[in-house]
């Protein structure tokens, strides 16, 4: 059995795992981030060389390092252009890794990771394109076709979240207004759910965050709504409402065989991935006989960010 | 030398070229498009053949048919599955012309060809990859990657004119609200002055017109703009923010080397394309040094359809 290394920098800690050809991870730690970008690759070394020498895997059963990183990167040249949460920026880190490892290293944005992990061993193996949302603070995205990772020229595209859904909308984090990520974000449905609050002291979302209206998340509204109440149930229509007319620009545009959702609000499951779907098929262009696109949740979880860092190998 | 036959199937006729191995129209002929199918079938057989004997070039030295048409189709199957324009719905173009050409045949979308054309011959040929508007009555859109064409899952995607710029805007025709389309096709551009020209009984683009709105085209606004017209200046602008806009969302998915402009409106060259080019490097999302994408205006013109069409083979 051969080997890959997946590693899944975060703005909290930077996860290692070493991952079989079936794509299982054998074998995984966990160090904080750190502050600087030269201590997080410090760190990092000495994070695979221990996981190998504990696992008794030789560095010559690897084939290579695969890094997902949450930010902007250029995997061409193996630059880390910028990532906001750790305050990387330029940072040279396949050639600095190179100092301490002879092996094929590639780097990838953290949402494409998490597309190509879900096309190989998750919930759309089974499909040859996929898109993929990633439904967290903000909206990440990734693209595969025909089997392999897509992300845009110089490997600066798949901002998926920053496509327009309003021109006159709210200020988007990237600049621009009214960008899909404003609406169907986590961070977005919290404002939402919280917005339909203070208008209405009835809702039983007030006694499920225990009266603190700081205690919203994103399964508020969709918890309510279950129970029955109506200005849950009005807050989840309409995100059901943004997050469809979303999706079916990029199927319009793709004809995916499958649009994933990952993230948090994802693990509402089939509850919202049936509402998505009946939306997309009551909606979709191409006349009565597009080709349908399947909306699936992710599966992997916080495994798709290892396991599919090492797909990059 | 070898050769393909292109062929531009449209509402008012259908146009077949010899097109040689340099992407040259050797010789051409048009004949209107008949009212069914079948009738279309037997005249493009006959022009074909027509075409190869007035031009002394062998069946044998062509190496097959590509065919350009209007509207949904199905390339891995040859299915043409619907053609507004021209009434056709389930025709199987590719196994009829079988019947008669014993050569590769193959089919796309007029607006998939048209981008092909452009990146193998015309404006983009220097660029890995481009994605194209036509700004017509619709909007027609295209893409190559990495020199091929994408055409979306099973050749249904490509319809970059039905992505969302505004959730609540005007009815597009393909049932959803406020797509690109609706924005930026020259139909928009033309309803937009016709609203402009009615708020301001002052305004040259009157004098323009001779006196006659229904003689409003794709070019009023900008032809009296540059004659410094204000409200004719401010309909171009917001068209160049509309389009821009409508650009920014497919520069931040794709990070394409070009993004060309076709179609009438395109034929204002640099006066549009500096304009939008200005607007995109001030908005583009990706950090200060996010790629660049130049805006071009289409070069091959009509020529475009034989060409692109031959490229499919």
């Amino acid at each position: 059995m051969r080997y890959s290394i997946g590693v899944d920098v975060g703005g909290m800690s930077i996860k290692v795992g070493i991952v079989d050809e079936n794509g299982v991870i054998i074998a995984q730690n966990r160090v904080k981030t750190a502050k600087t970008a030269t201590q997080c690759i410090n760190n990092l070394v000495d994070q695979i060389n221990q996981l190998l020498d504990e696992n008794n895997v030789s560095i010559s059963e690897v084939n290579g390092i695969g890094i997902g990183c949450p930010g902007a990167v250029s995997p061409e040249i193996g630059l880390v252009n910028f990532l906001p949460n750790l305050g990387w920026e330029n940072v040279e880190l396949v050639k600095e890794l190179k100092k301490y490892f002879n092996l094929e290293i590639k780097i990838a944005n953290d949402a494409s990771v998490a597309v190509l992990a879900e096309a190989r061993y998750g919930v759309a193996r089974e499909y040859n394109s996929c898109l993929m949302f990633t439904l967290g603070t903000g909206v990440g995205g990734g693209m595969v076709i025909d089997k392999k990772l897509y992300d845009g020229g110089y490997g600066r595209g798949g901002e998926l979240g920053h496509i327009t859904l309003d021109l006159n909308g709210e200020p988007c984090t990237c600049g621009r207004r009214g960008c899909v990520e404003t609406y169907v974000s986590a961070t977005a449905l919290i404002k939402q759910t919280k917005n339909a609050m203070l208008l209405d002291k009835t809702t039983k979302m007030w006694d499920f965050v225990g009266g603190d209206i700081e205690k919203v998340d994103g399964r508020t509204a969709f918890e309510c709504s279950k129970m029955g109440d109506k200005t849950a149930t009005a807050v989840v229509d309409k995100y059901v409402y943004y997050l469809s007319e979303s999706i079916l620009s990029f199927l319009n545009v793709f004809r995916p065989d499958a649009f994933i959702l990952g993230g948090g609000i994802s693990l509402q499951g089939d509850y919202l991935t049936d509402k998505v779907t009946a939306y997309c098929e009551k909606s979709s262009y191409g006349y009565k006989d597009a080709p349908k696109t399947k909306i699936v949740t992710a599966k992997l979880g916080n495994d798709a960010g290892i396991i599919g860092a090492a797909c990059l190998i």
